[in-house]
């Protein structure tokens, strides 16, 4: 399938393994849940923890099951509206924001069917396999990463609805690390190579990779922290319409934004919900869930600005993608102590970081044919490209020229800033 | 309690075990629920099940328990707030709306709760029972039961709205009976008594008993059924505004409204969803979930009006409270195949009956003192007044002088319509 | 016609100089008015003063005249559609929430089409007159004062919501007369006749004439001034809940009202606008301009009630009909200075008085046949009725038996409060 | 002032001249216009062109006079509230979507205040002027070009929601000119300078100058006509959702659109309202008054897609602005009857043509110290890049760089299509 660059490595036993990996970990991640918190939608962008794993599922039996097997029969025909997204090639969707209403299916009757599309995938998998449904399985696979993160995002969202505040996971103390100052590293201009060359997995809208001309510029070493914020607040920032874009402006008077979307202050104390539940705010940690016009006031606050996303892939490319992932099991960002002031640190985990540039195709960018062809191009209008991944992103999901998109009012996404100039 | 006519028949041991049924039949009327359906809540008038059940403990927490001991320790603080509906007077409460978002407590806690309250109950009504706390937990039962009623109507829309059109409970095939032809009975007029005087119990807004003027009317035998209502839908009756009060016309038009709420054209057959899933319509039996709109532009059509409330009380005075009730595990109206024309049949039990009335005070009403003040008084604007139960009402709960109120765009409650001349 | 009741005093000459005079009295009130004053919409519920003299004109032509005479050319074929306002019987009409869009036909259009239809009218009463006719001619005049008070009404809208204030017309300053403490009448309980008996013009919502109980009362002597409305903002009235309707409190909250329409509050000083634009709050005058739901809080606050349509009407059967119209050309309610106690006073003029009564249609109410029929049944549902005139209605407008109505959250027309016990 | 380009041709005669001739275009402008039609606002977006009068002088009163003379009185006090567009630096302003409300001051008032303001600014400019005055009179007088065409638009739009379809101006029929098949020109890729070099004038987000790098690309000839654009309807274009984008998609249901925004379609026959009434739809003109999302949905059927800003300008660069402007008075795209195939025609005047080039401020660029700082900056998130200029637009009032911007879902500026490859 031209729209995916099937990677060398997806040799059938690896495939096998990832796919068992991947289906476990989205699995794990709904066991803290009972079956309500599975069922509840608590607003229009989110979706239950049940549709996602249905969901997930729906898109191997339609792109892969029944694409691979004319005589399928599936599972129910009912999910086949119940659990697409917005897939219109494929048929009619069941209303996004009346997710929640589906009581019916109950989870143990997903998780059944998650393990019908399991055993099927298993026999698809181990035959003697198409290259073309290989690429659609690992498309299938970063997908229900995807997912992993939405249900995280969406969990943290719906439990933070509750004014008892309830806990996603224990919440485990840890030992808080130092930050240092904040300083930029300098880049000479140039023409890049940016996007994906097509050696390893990647998305359509990551390609094609194409030159581009790069300006002299430089990145701040680290994200910007809950303390830094903090000032801007403390300097009337949300009561200055001169530092904000007038969209954001709006917004703000709209919503009566003071803070970031999970800050409570109590007696005059700082407080930030998490899915740890409601704790102390930590100045040093990198502030998390603002909006693109939040991050972009800030800047304009302190005489930066935002990076573009070329900018940012430009410094990423030869950083390693450690960092803070789902796999810490901190599902929060954190400081990092590090003291090296010579490269950006925490370009990637922790936080998503929101670059000036508006969510467009590349130069050359086709959509692939089908309905697979829906899965990003259509959103390419109104949204800004995000970076890097973040504390709820599974760690090999990540990469330099991966490309993540919001609304820049979106706020429940982990959406931090990292300042360039 | 000056708000709460006692009744004689409030002995101990008769309230202790009123209050044992009348709880235990809640926990059954739950009993078919997953806790997703328990938990979900499909539109701002309804309110998950869960909820349901935790508030009328609530309200015996606060009303009860919580004024008869001073030291009393509330089961969980956060319920205070979590499970008060609307009493200002209590303090705040948690927004209506987002009511279906508290996954927390689940549905096991909640039971835990009401076990809880149940044994504490107990304590009060077997120790030396204040005859004043007895009339507030007389209030409290009759409280549960409209939230009984209540619970199916709310499981019934949120039933609805999944495309698998889930059961409440399962279906049982019944003989379908007769209807006679319609028929009106004539009244005279003059000075009657109206509303409850005192004897059995009543609620606030039953009271006082007072002279009322009535003009010479005739009324319907039975409500109008299926078939009938048909032929208004036939005859264009929802394309011509002629028929239609302006706020009724402009709701019809807003909403696109064709049929009655829960009837669905497939393939030119009507059939109706119910709360033993969807089935083809049965035209002998009263039409149902009709707005107060569709009510009246019905009769004008008819060339008839819907009573008054004076009216129908009258016509009810005399007659037995037998009909179908929650008892009968129908859960959905009936024909009843009677013939008698003497007299209106089907006054009790059914469907609530839309009257022309507004509700208002009557003649001298005073809102009792404190928190329980809230309870009828404050809603006595913009909303009409039904009478005579219906097929999910609890039989015992019902009387002649009872006086239901919805608005008139409401449809989700079992309303239906008898005509008048 | 048998929606009307025929005055004896119809004698064609009679009519002839009545036309004559209501028809001057609209141009002469829009006098004041510019071509955008007279264009311009302030709101869904007003309409421009250059579509209030359209439509009344559009009244005559389309009842009286195409219906008098079978060739008749209408004035402009488009006028049919622009100026019907809701008589669905008629057939299509122009959006009414964008009447202010119409800047052609132009005011002096309008004017031209006003003497074109006078023309044709002298020639209709001059004639051979038809009493049904005649009866027709009749109800387009009461409905041209009608749309007076309205083109008073939403010019002040329309001023009020200029920064600038502008006066409709000039202030001339008035000795402000002193205002007797506030006592009550009694009234003993009885059969009574309510309605119009046909003696004189009616409504057809005042028929038929009827036999009422009332139950005995007291009602005040006089309106409610602002004086004693601002001791109940002063008591916080409008911050305590349990003072409010349901309904009204909601209401409160989503428009954050905290005094009557149009007051205003500078350097803790009230104000209040005008027709004669704004001026210092005048403690003796009677309070205007204010919700069914603040009528009512604050009649609850003041531990007293307001008054049914009967009750009031059964005040005013033997109170001539003078007070403060819109003749006065004070155009907003005053201080009487009556100082005798043993009877109610400004019963009529100076404020709508409103009252407990929902909108509703007299026991043997009939709407008259053809799209006449559709001039007030239609609207018999979720309004409240108010009593008595105000200072913008002409004198001869007004009788006891009058019933004018608006939605419980209405505050433009000059509502007002007398209490009842 | 660093954020005006100073034109050396702003020698102080010619300034004078050019002063005098901006003014006087927008009263005339304003001379087919009643005062009702100069003073109402018919939707959200649109201003009242008596508005746009006073705008256009308030900007000259606060960025001029003000600033040259600290001792200046304003003509209206409450005119730097009711006029100030969105400059948040200079203060307070009056609602926007009630601009229409404002029927005080009138027309003469503000025709008035025009007069005075021009009689001040001679003084001024006759002065010894200072070269940054000078420069902010340069941007009042390409302000007040940007709102002679606003003035179109909204006067368009407004006429348009009247069913009598009035004109503005009257019709004048023209020899309908053909239009040669669309072909494509191609452009080799490159490093090119892009933005304004400051030799004339210029707005601040045209700046910096800067290089770019150009891909091979091709462009249309010419713009997309009425008649392709019904190829495009006839195909089902509005119903296939795998045309759009997911926001345009959700855009087109919102709206029910089904043609471009003046297109209407009468006995299977399409018209268009345009600034001269209401005419059959001229196949041969360019399709005019599409939204982002209908271009980028035409382009793709089409096999196509929408040009960037850098390829459009690259284009013009070496193009000279002749076209249809104002100046012809046509007010309204025309065919041009080119055919000439070796290069891209129509690039200026007929439709501004919309690009895929988000509006986002180009490297290196600073928003200019105070109020006027506000003029561009804040506006750069959200909104697409539009260029070339249109038949309402100045021609002297364009230029290969001049950036316009719109929301992809705004239809009412005059917005057309031309494909790229």
């Amino acid at each position: 399938m031209s729209t995916v660059a099937v990677s060398p490595s997806n040799s059938i036993s690896m495939l096998a393994e990832r796919y068992a990996a991947v289906r476990a970990q989205s699995t794990a991640l709904a066991r803290p849940l009972s079956p309500e918190d599975a069922c509840v939608q608590s607003m229009d962008d989110a979706s239950p923890a049940k549709w996602h794993l249905a969901h997930t599922s729906w898109f191997f039996e339609t792109f892969v099951l029944a694409q691979s097997n004319t005589n399928y029969t599936p599972f129910d025909p009912n999910y086949r509206v119940l659990f697409n997204s917005y897939y219109n090639a494929v048929g009619a969707q069941y209303s996004r924001p009346h997710r929640g209403l589906l009581t019916r299916p109950s989870l143990s009757d997903i998780h059944a069917y998650r393990s019908h599309i399991d055993t099927q995938m298993s026999r698809v998998i181990e035959g003697d396999i198409d290259p073309e449904l290989a690429a659609i399985i690992e498309v299938g696979l970063h997908h229900e990463q995807q997912h992993q993160e939405l249900l995280l995002m969406d969990i943290k969202h719906l439990l933070s609805c509750n004014p008892v505040a309830p806990a996603y996971i224990a919440h485990v103390e840890r030992p808080v690390l130092a930050t240092s100052e904040l300083s930029f590293c300098d880049y000479p201009g140039g023409i890049i190579r940016v996007g994906a060359d097509g050696t390893d997995f990647s998305f359509d809208n990551e390609r094609p990779c194409h030159d581009a001309l790069l300006h002299e510029y430089s990145l701040a070493t680290r994200p910007i922290t809950n303390k830094e914020y903090l000032a801007f607040i403390s300097d009337g920032g949300y009561h200055n319409s001169l530092l904000w874009l007038a969209d954001g402006w709006a917004t703000v008077k709209k919503h009566d934004w003071e803070a970031p979307m999970y800050w409570r202050n109590t007696d005059d104390q700082w407080f930030e919900f998490s899915l740890t539940g409601e704790h102390p705010l930590v100045p040093n940690a990198p502030v998390v869930h603002i909006s693109y016009y939040e991050a972009d006031a800030y800047a304009r606050w302190a005489n930066a600005r935002l990076p573009t996303e070329t900018e940012w892939e430009f410094a990423a490319n030869d950083t390693a993608t450690h960092g803070n992932f789902v796999e810490h099991e901190y599902l929060h960002p954190q400081a990092n102590g590090s003291t090296d002031l010579s490269h950006p640190t925490q370009l990637f985990g922790d936080v998503w970081e929101w670059t000036m540039s508006p969510y467009i195709p590349y130069p050359g960018f086709q959509t692939p044919a089908g309905a697979i062809g829906e899965y990003n191009g259509k959103f390419m209008s109104g949204q800004m490209v995000l970076r890097g991944g973040c504390c709820v992103t599974p760690h090999e999901h990540i990469r330099a020229t991966y490309r993540n998109f919001f609304y820049p009012a979106n706020r429940w996404q982990f959406g931090g800033i990292r300042l360039a100039r």
